[in-house]
């Protein structure tokens, strides 16, 4: 998918909303615990009530990868039914993969063709060889530069001795080089405003994930004050938030609510800098 | 699996030899191609032909999960093949994973409880609380320090402001307080020397995992002269110079010939330094 269509879908949509499908067994509405394929029927449910309002899904791998060979199942599953439903939704594979050439390739042959997506995160430390398997066929890579998690400032904030830069800003800008802003996006926590800041000053043309509006801590409204650009720019993702928001049989309605209030705060965002 | 009891294996087998099972299906002898499960059944025979020379095994995830749940299947087929067979070996999913706290402890569940591993490659740059939930129970967190490929120049040799490390060199010295050497280990390339020196100057008493001995352009020799410790504290890795050695029906013979080869040269190391 070309960036020219994201933002389209955006225009339409009035929405930059990722649900994350983060599918825990242990939290899903007990009565669908007895089917043959709980996430997956979960996930159904989910995308059948808020496609209209989200631009993009983005399961997070490791919550079917946690079942094994059973779980990859629902996640195929959902992956395809998400595709031949919704050709329009940007697929993104919450991976966090990375490896040497060879191994990257065999990993980007999983996400793209056995899942259909368009795009997975991966980690930026192995460097460049094991970032550009992964930018090929109009796919998207999407690479940590700052994550909402604690640790974070172990290694991502670390001060470099050239340049006055921390690892994070280097990070984004040795790697803007490999590819463009229609095949590289970023990973930003939107946890302090002064770092989205800082991105933006670096690869003000790209789009940027934000994770974690809600459960982790980001602010929807910092992120999308500091983080738009001209072509909006941002995909913000919120996942328990969104799909645990009730844990009755009406789950879905309750996510589609969720999602909507979201929307909602997005579409006043854009409308304030006239973006749509 | 106790550090101890690693190093026992070590004497016994005079070797530190660990088989990496990449196994790719577009290079195993076209015999196999058309079995339902050609994966497992070229690494039971590779299993079968070299368990008495090598300490451990590492599936790389990459090659299984290209083909999506099927391939998940077969992993989990070698790994519990290797486990209800070889229970002293220790068992390394090569997966190259890290994410923030609740999903790593869902990347936890599935390599240590579904493919029972005894430990997994995992990225450090989101810091200690993307670690945390690898170390647990007696498993191994294996965290990549300084890769073996082109690429790992772009960030991890990258000068830091304090102290005059290298970014390596930091993620080395500050994961190391997470943990100790009964359940942290290192990914450290042989490519050159002097960063095996800088390594050992930093955890001297942590096992290092040793990639790329053969096609990657490591060196076996300077591995063990500068890698090894007095517990011996080295598993090295060799993955397709072993199992692809050739291409015929007696694959495995052929593999088992290379790899006692690796296993006499870690002898002859071992004896040198008068550790056996």
């Amino acid at each position: 998918m070309k960036a020219q269509e994201l933002y389209k879908q955006i225009l339409q949509k009035k929405s930059c909303l990722c649900v994350g499908l983060d599918t825990d067994t242990d939290k899903i509405p007990s009565f669908l615990k007895e089917s043959d394929h709980p996430q997956f029927e979960f996930n159904k449910r989910i995308i059948d009530a808020t496609h209209d309002l989200v631009i993009a899904y983005k399961p997070n791998v490791a919550f079917y990868e946690k079942h094994g060979s059973k779980g990859w199942a629902e996640l195929e599953m959902t992956c395809h039914y998400i595709r031949q439903n919704h050709p329009d939704i940007f697929l993104i594979a919450d991976a966090k993969r990375g490896d040497i050439g060879n191994t990257s390739a065999m990993y980007a042959d999983a996400v793209y063709n056995r899942l259909s997506c368009d795009a997975l995160t991966v980690c930026p430390y192995m460097g460049r060889d094991s970032i550009e398997p992964f930018i090929t066929g109009g796919k998207w890579v999407i690479l940590l530069g700052l994550t909402t998690n604690a640790g974070s400032a172990d290694f991502q904030l670390l001060p470099l001795r050239d340049k006055g830069q921390l690892l994070f800003e280097r990070v984004l800008q040795t790697s803007s080089g490999w590819g463009s802003k229609d095949n590289i996006m970023y990973v930003v926590g939107a946890t302090r405003t002064e770092w989205l800041k800082k991105v933006r000053a670096i690869v003000p043309d790209h789009f940027l994930l934000i994770p974690g509006i809600g459960a982790q801590g980001g602010k929807l409204d910092e992120a999308m004050e500091y983080g738009l650009n001209g072509v909006v720019g941002l995909i913000i993702n919120a996942s328990r938030s969104v799909i645990y928001a009730e844990q009755s049989e009406q789950f879905d309605t309750a996510a589609r609510s969720a999602a909507e209030k979201l929307r909602q705060q997005m579409e006043d965002h854009l409308r304030n800098r006239k973006l749509i």
